[in-house]
């Protein structure tokens, strides 16, 4: 139900752990509360692929993240604000945040151009041509109707120089002035993104510049790109300290289960990652033991779940043997049991995070998650990565 | 549960309709009951593509199909077993029918030799090959652990002549008697499995001679093969007259809804098809007015249901612009929730004609439903059905 609150947004910080910089807070919003710090599933189409918005809430989840780019090519912005905004098209009548779309524009591959006036780009369905200014993905995002909603910014590839960081941060800042000057709605919250690369110095300078322009909220963007954990650590860490405590700190495109615990303890308070429903699509199951990959033939006569104790109904009610049939027999089944299951997990691992941050047993409870974990290591992560990048590309061209 | 009967088996006829040959009745299993007439959704692969058990239950599902013969390929029979049968390896703890596999065998195309000791073919999956006889499928089926089992019958291609006929069906008779020999489990009935082609003369023989075996129940296979609707009506009516009538007749792959009217009428209890499945994860939703195929642009800004008055979870949560835009995005919660409405659709309508047995108004309920419904003409169903055998053929050939 949307509140009707003079002040529609609000961020209570509850507790900043005492040992690391991690954070347990409230982010209020027109659409309900969302306990921080929080996982986002990612409904890039109007949908989290193969969940209903039911099953989101059952799994615990409180705030879902759908992408402009996508929405404004299909089935188009106009045509969702016709059906009443997104949580009425798609059923979520919880927050939702929309991403600008400038990721998508820059990282698809059909960029035409880049100018100080927006980006121009072929959309990957049809070939046919836009124009993405401030304005336009304000506009956008306003018939859409997210709760929270992201400006236009400049997305770089790993390895950018200084000078073309710099040329680009610039270009960035200006674009979020114009975006707030383009709001028309008083019920959405525009977060800042700060970038600046690989660039210690330009990070600090956007998140200082930034921070004071009062807006609701702050995006890390421009991270995970490429560049090594310890790189990705040290800059938020640059970025974090100069960014308002009594604000929400959203690092986009993150992460892993191991990522979640160090970027929390670094003072992030919100991450949207495909990872989850994307593995699950795979056939990666998370556990607490790490990924589980359900086609091994170990798990064809498993009467096991996929873990003891997980609350999911595929835990509950299915067992690995089963699953492993769904895979190997490509049901449409698998996806969704799977997908329900790794959502599930990653929104209960930040519950347990949230709440040993609440009682001050944070480091204990990470050292002890940590214990039993094992991370994917980083040459399969980036094979695997490298892979599903040539299969988008493959996609892209054959339309 | 399992009923602790000594005879886990019974057929209840509640209800023979005054002006028609329509029946109402309840099968009893050991895993529950089953009013009929039903119409069983087809979970092939130890799934009904798309959906939870839970989902089949809410839905109104009280018996489904699934095929020994993909089944046996994998996950295997006897993995099925170290699962604890079926019901337990998929999570449905309902009544559940197989099917030999010797439709598969015949209709998938890799039928290698048939002789009077079984057929041999090669599996789709692997090419690699096997060998059904009468005995074989029945070990298969015990391990498996179906309430309702089938035997191992020879299933001919429309047009084959009387003399051809004649000696199939000599065969199909020696393997029922075969597979009842071989079966050891007490709990699961065996249907026999009335052929004899296009023959009329055939079709009485096959019917008087298995029902002198006083098998629990009588399937009618070998129809809605290429045959026009009044022959299959006529052949349909030559063998229900010949049938006991108190044993449940069970008409194999039939059918659309019209057909359900004209086959109910004609005195059939149990019917399974893969219609309402397969065609809404093609998109055409299945509504008391005939086909609608979501992917007309029509459906895009329209928010209604489905269909109004449906108390499927797809009516009741989406519209039909929702579904529109997640078929164009071939997005996987579009077959889930088309499959969902589908398969209500059919079960509330055979619910429906089962009442309308009861209360002695069949004739009335069928003629207002037949009055708005508004069948796709036999061109289009063979053109579409032409289109998925070549489709098929292509999978097949790629493997």
């Amino acid at each position: 139900m949307l509140a009707r609150s003079a002040r529609p947004f609000a961020f209570d910080l509850l507790k900043t752990d005492t040992r690391t910089a991690a954070r347990a807070g409230v982010l209020h919003t027109p659409h309900g509360d969302v306990p921080t710090p929080v996982y986002m599933p990612v409904g890039t189409q109007a949908t989290v692929k193969t969940l209903t918005p039911d099953e989101l809430v059952a799994a615990g989840a409180s705030l879902i993240l759908a992408n402009t780019y996508h929405l404004s090519l299909r089935p188009g912005a106009e045509r969702i604000a016709h059906f009443g905004g997104l949580h009425r098209f798609m059923g979520w009548e919880r927050p939702i945040l929309t991403d600008s779309g400038g990721f998508q524009v820059f990282s698809l591959g059909h960029l035409r151009s880049v100018t100080d006036d927006g980006v121009t780009f072929r959309s990957h369905i049809d070939g046919s041509t836009h124009v993405f200014t401030p304005a336009r993905v304000i506009a956008l995002q306003e018939a859409i109707g997210a709760d929270i909603i992201m400006p236009l910014d400049e997305c770089l590839p790993y390895g950018v120089d200084e000078a073309g960081a710099a040329v680009s941060l610039e270009r960035t800042h200006r674009w979020v002035e114009r975006c707030r000057a383009a709001q028309t709605r008083r019920d959405q919250a525009l977060f800042g993104i700060v970038q600046g690369g690989m660039l210690a110095r330009l990070r600090r300078a956007s998140a200082t510049w930034l921070a004071g322009l009062d807006l609701t909220g702050y995006a890390i963007g421009g991270l995970s790109i490429g560049e090594s954990k310890d790189e990705m650590h040290a800059l938020l860490e640059e970025v974090t300290a100069l960014l308002p405590a009594r604000k929400p700190r959203y690092l986009m495109g993150v992460g892993a289960p191991e990522d979640l615990f160090a970027c929390v303890a670094r003072g992030v308070d919100m991450f949207d990652v495909v990872l989850p429903t994307r593995l699950a699509r795979n056939g990666a199951l998370i556990t607490a033991a790490g990924r589980l990959n359900i086609r091994n033939a170990r798990c064809a006569d498993s009467l096991d779940p996929i873990e003891h104790g997980c609350r999911c109904y595929t835990c509950a009610r299915f067992s690995l043997g089963y699953l492993h049939h769904l895979f190997r027999a490509e049901e449409l089944l698998a996806y969704r049991l799977a997908t329900l299951h790794n959502v599930t997990f990653m929104l209960d691992l930040m519950g347990r995070i949230r709440a040993s941050i609440l009682d001050g047993t944070f480091e204990e409870m990470r050292a002890r998650f940590l214990e039993g974990y094992r991370p994917t290591d980083a040459a399969a992560r980036e094979e695997q990565r490298s892979r599903w990048l040539e299969a988008q590309a493959r996609k892209a061209s054959c339309r």
